[in-house]
């Protein structure tokens, strides 16, 4: 019998990723809640050279990485295909997903950074934003007019940023600067595929400001 | 008639990551070297988002990015693969190009980067070296024994952090050190796949040190 297990915290866009695909083939699972404070042996194991979420353990065996886990579900299990069949969309799906993915460093210093890091932050987000503002004319999907890799990956500008922004008071996505921009997310939280899997908004909005919160108390007794 | 098109740098090793999986596939292909400070307008078309190369053109359709290209040219075209056939072994390749690629700015920064930037560089390109140290023992490939998908990706740690290291007078990489990976790369420049198709050292240690003295040059200029 299949055994799948996914370690994850519930408040990271990583991890909602692999559930959701894990949602869409319909696979079972067993999910364990981590406490980024205190890793479990199992996920110190399973992920030596991160040491962080998610991570899937298929059968006993440990697969890390978010974007590498679910290329692992579409190949490995049965159900509706997350990446595309024709291999030029494919490449298109890989190559927004890995865009989205490379800017999440710059999104979190945009809203969690400081000083000059939170400044250059910003700009790179208003970057992103202008060249997926383009993409997402009269798109609801990213490629060929169907939910996927791409869309899964991008949940982190669909739902996360806009938490971030709520919760930091930073505003850098409006609908006058990114009309295709927020005219995509509108539709992309409320789609069918989305919808029923996103963690409620308030509990996000709750955790992110108790953690930005303990990360500045953290950041003026290291200054004492 | 496949027509294959490869935009590319000849000393950029995304570039030769190409090359070597079309060389590995036997696809024939039209190489147009492009000029890092006069790109093409087919390279701007072709690649509006990031304007680097390499790109490649099949049958007039552009693919950007050397990790996604390489997926492409696995999917597209017959002959040996270049990812492992088994569902884990193809994540594990993921993993480990993943985490090449990810390296790939600290390498920069290591060698080309200028005082806190630099040691900063200098401390994680350290860092990966102990991890593929770790991994690499015993080992002449990455993943199931073969030549694949992260050996590909692997060739800026292969040679170009070499010649990095030759041409800069930084030297991070030593056989005490880091006994596993020097004997990983000694092996890897001499095995079949790589030999043959590894630029000459010599031309990229020039160029890299005629780049070099451009780049202070320039930099010194701008100060005036």
């Amino acid at each position: 019998m299949e055994q799948v297990k996914l370690l994850g915290f519930w408040y990271s866009p990583f991890t909602h990723r692999v559930e959701w695909a894990l949602k869409l083939k319909g696979v079972k699972y067993e999910y364990i809640e981590e406490d980024r404070y205190n890793k479990s042996p199992l996920l110190l194991e399973s992920n030596p050279v991160y040491k962080k979420v998610p991570v899937l353990i298929h059968n006993g065996k440990p697969i890390c990485d978010s974007m590498v886990i679910l290329e692992y579900i579409d190949e490995t299990f049965e159900g509706p295909s997350i990446l595309p069949k024709d291999p030029h969309d494919r490449a298109l799906s890989r190559f927004w997903a890995k865009f989205l993915d490379d800017k999440v460093v710059k999104v979190v210093n945009a809203f969690l950074g400081k000083g000059e890091e939170q400044e250059k932050g910003k700009e790179e987000v208003c970057e992103m934003l202008k060249i997926l503002d383009n993409e997402l004319k009269d798109k609801t999907f990213f490629v060929a007019n169907k939910f996927g890799y791409a869309d899964i990956v991008a949940n982190l500008v669909g739902l996360w940023l806009g938490v971030f922004q709520e919760g930091s008071g930073v505003e850098l996505v409006t609908s006058e600067k990114f009309p295709n921009f927020c005219g995509w997310r509108d539709e992309y939280v409320n789609c069918s595929q989305v919808k029923e899997y996103l963690p409620p908004r308030n509990d996000l909005l709750a955790f992110f400001q108790i953690f930005t919160r303990a990360q500045a108390a953290a950041s003026a007794s290291t200054k004492k």
